[in-house]
């Protein structure tokens, strides 16, 4: 039962995802309408820059006035790909309030306002879908709020930013520093020219902050997110991680509490070891790592960004809620029923790996393993290093509170044998 | 907006599955409730032994006449876990038509008769959804049916038998026979009594059947899968793997003809290079690594078996399909329209590893050589090992189509110089 009709698509933006967008729906179109049931239409494109050749784009459908465009009525759904919080706020807001459903890849605006965006689509009915928001071409929006709706998901551990798993995957198996590893992504087309927003975590903090929300029900803003980058990641943190067993990853993590009443969300650097399948991740590649009560540990692996798999990913939305409005109904909306509150970074236990500079003299070790005992955290191994006076301690931890951990390095600073903290990591996947 | 009238499920079958689905129904009720947005009720459990204790089931709802239960006409969703063709398919299809939808784990079923079950579904305006049915937890039907319905799927290559992943990972990992392997996987209750289903490759090639007819929107019957079982693979075969860089897996292999025009689907065993994202797949654990046009390449991991991953599995699918019907709707449903025709395996085009033990004398390698060429395949490496008068050959071919490696082996088999073809084996996913 094909319904002639075209469902008409307006697409916001026309960059590297927009124009594979388009172009994808010209050459699939055939495709698309079987399996949505119904031909779908190109029925405009806004841009910034209208004067740009854009290939296989009917030029009178290119506009500048996207309000125009999202207002026009009879537009079903918008497929929003501009990025960052306006414009795109308002447009979406605005195509819920003219009858449009909303497919949007925009991780800084959902991790921002997605209460207030879920909001508006559930008052107007309409749908938002924003798989492409999180790990490109990945299905994980997907299976977290569908898969697995009849689970109870515990932790979320994803490698979702390719230029930093870039950087120390370079830095993993060549020895090179941070850097030379981030000259090489810059040269690669891996980093943009201001890497901020992927070195510093910022990008991954959005993801998480998206991640958890649909993983416990719960509104988790970008504001919960703890947020450390990894630009003082050392080759000499990875030669430790090595004599561990274990490499370096940009994680995001969102757990739940062990007694279940409460979540957390952070971004930092971590060891895991090199028998967890993250470890094996290279290159500019994401994997998220599901663990859940019912289905136990669960991987979605693929490419994080991208031009053609951020495009899957928008279409796979698109057929989807076109479907639904052929039906007459909504997909699921925002699922924060749950309401769990957010902890703050010092209530989330984990394991550390600490490296100390230390005078090199009797004693030493038993000043250092008083201040742990002090500050409740218990020490699993010790490894001690001479050097010339001068000696290095690398102490890994048991399972601790961050708060624990920062008042004991707090403490080991003021001791006069350790000269410095060289670093502190921590531990996760065991 | 809850609403407070329950939905009825109909549970067929409490073995080890059902009585998890039960068990989760019941602890997690609330959970379910608020996200389905009205509460969902065990309304009857049909068993063949009533009499076995079942702990929290209420007695009153079991009962042994399951035809009865999916006729009462009240029933909103029938969750079919008893496996098998009879009665498994009378009782889903009498759902159908008595008015509820249908949530299935059965992979035999749906292989074998899935596009009748399809269409009695659509006849009826119901759902049928069978999460559970390929890899257990693993969602892989709703990211190939949904997350991926914009996209073009080219191949599916995926470890889909636990059982049988455990006894090569334990071949590969300690060097031992096929037997010693399978013994120990029964001991472990990692294989059944009676193994046959999964190591002749029986169970993956069902996978096999569905994941196909899903990537490519077209029917793939199980008789169209080529289907070859493990139980040959030695330990030399191992050996010979590790010298290319590979591991040896079963393989269920979907893919699209280079030119587009057709499909072909098969189950064997098969070398994959070690830097290939399955090959690190250990123990009991399934993954599916799909490749398509605009995603690239994913890959989905989990455990393939077990009560309680694929009751999460059942369970995901008993939300959606309850969503789907208070929303009076119905998800995609059997999507078949490209109907490319499936080629015999004689089609499939790939590479091959054979070992020949052959006479250790001047010429061989050039008689060996010019059988090759006659049938078109292309030598890309050979190395010769003598032992004592004999010699063995290893040849690893360029791609070849499946039809002229026989013929070259056949023609192989005639020269008097060749003692035997010790084994040949295909080589993926490079």
């Amino acid at each position: 039962m094909m319904r002639t009709r075209p469902l008409k698509v307006a697409l916001l933006g026309c960059g590297v995802v927009g124009s594979e967008v388009a172009r994808i729906m010209t050459t699939h179109a055939d495709d698309l309408a079987a399996r949505i049931g119904a031909p779908v239409e190109l029925a405009g494109v806004a841009v910034r820059r209208p004067s740009r050749v854009r290939e296989g784009i009917p030029a009178e459908l290119v506009t500048t006035d996207a309000t125009a465009l999202v207002k026009r009525g009879d537009i079903d759904v918008v497929v929003e790909v501009i990025g960052g919080i306006e414009p795109a706020r308002s447009l979406i807001t605005a195509a819920f309030e003219h009858g449009a459903s909303v497919v949007s890849a925009n991780k800084a605006l959902l991790a921002q306002d997605g209460a207030a965006l879920h909001a508006a689509a559930e008052e107007n009915n309409k749908d938002l879908y924003y798989e492409a928001a999180v790990a490109g071409a990945i299905p994980l929006i997907r299976p977290l709020r569908e898969s697995l709706a009849g689970d109870k998901v515990n932790r979320v551990l994803g490698i979702v930013n390719g230029t930093t798993n870039f950087i120390l995957d370079k830095m993993d198996s060549t020895g090179a520093g941070y850097q030379e590893a981030l000259d090489e992504a810059t040269a690669l087309g891996y980093a943009e020219a201001d890497p901020t927003a992927d070195v510093e975590g910022f990008d991954a903090a959005a993801k998480a902050a998206i991640l958890a929300g649909i993983a416990f029900h719960t509104r988790v803003r970008l504001d919960d997110v703890y947020r450390e980058g990894m630009t003082e990641v050392t080759a000499a943190d990875f030669r430790s991680a090595k004599e561990m067993g274990c490499t370096i990853k940009l994680l995001a993590i969102c757990e739940r509490s062990k007694d279940g009443a409460s979540v957390t969300a952070r971004v930092h650097p971590a060891m895991i070891p090199l028998t967890h399948p993250l470890a094996s991740v290279r290159g500019a590649y994401n994997a998220v790592f599901v663990e859940s009560d019912a289905a136990g540990q669960l991987m979605f692996y693929g490419p994080g960004a991208g031009g053609s798999p951020t495009a899957s990913a928008v279409l796979g939305d698109l057929v989807a809620v076109c479907r639904n409005r052929l039906n007459g109904a909504t997909g699921p909306g925002e699922s924060a029923y749950a309401a769990l509150p957010v902890s703050p970074m010092g209530e989330v236990v984990t394991r550390y790996h600490i490296s100390l500079d230390v005078a090199d003299k009797p004693g030493v070790l038993a000043q250092v393993a008083t201040v742990f005992a002090e500050h409740g955290v218990s020490i699993d191994t010790v490894r001690q290093q001479g050097k010339d006076g001068e000696a290095s301690l690398v102490v890994v931890t048991h399972r601790a509170s961050d708060a624990s951990l920062t008042g004991t390095v707090e403490a080991l600073r003021k001791l006069d044998t350790v000269r410095g903290v060289a670093s502190i990591m921590r531990v996760e996947g065991e």
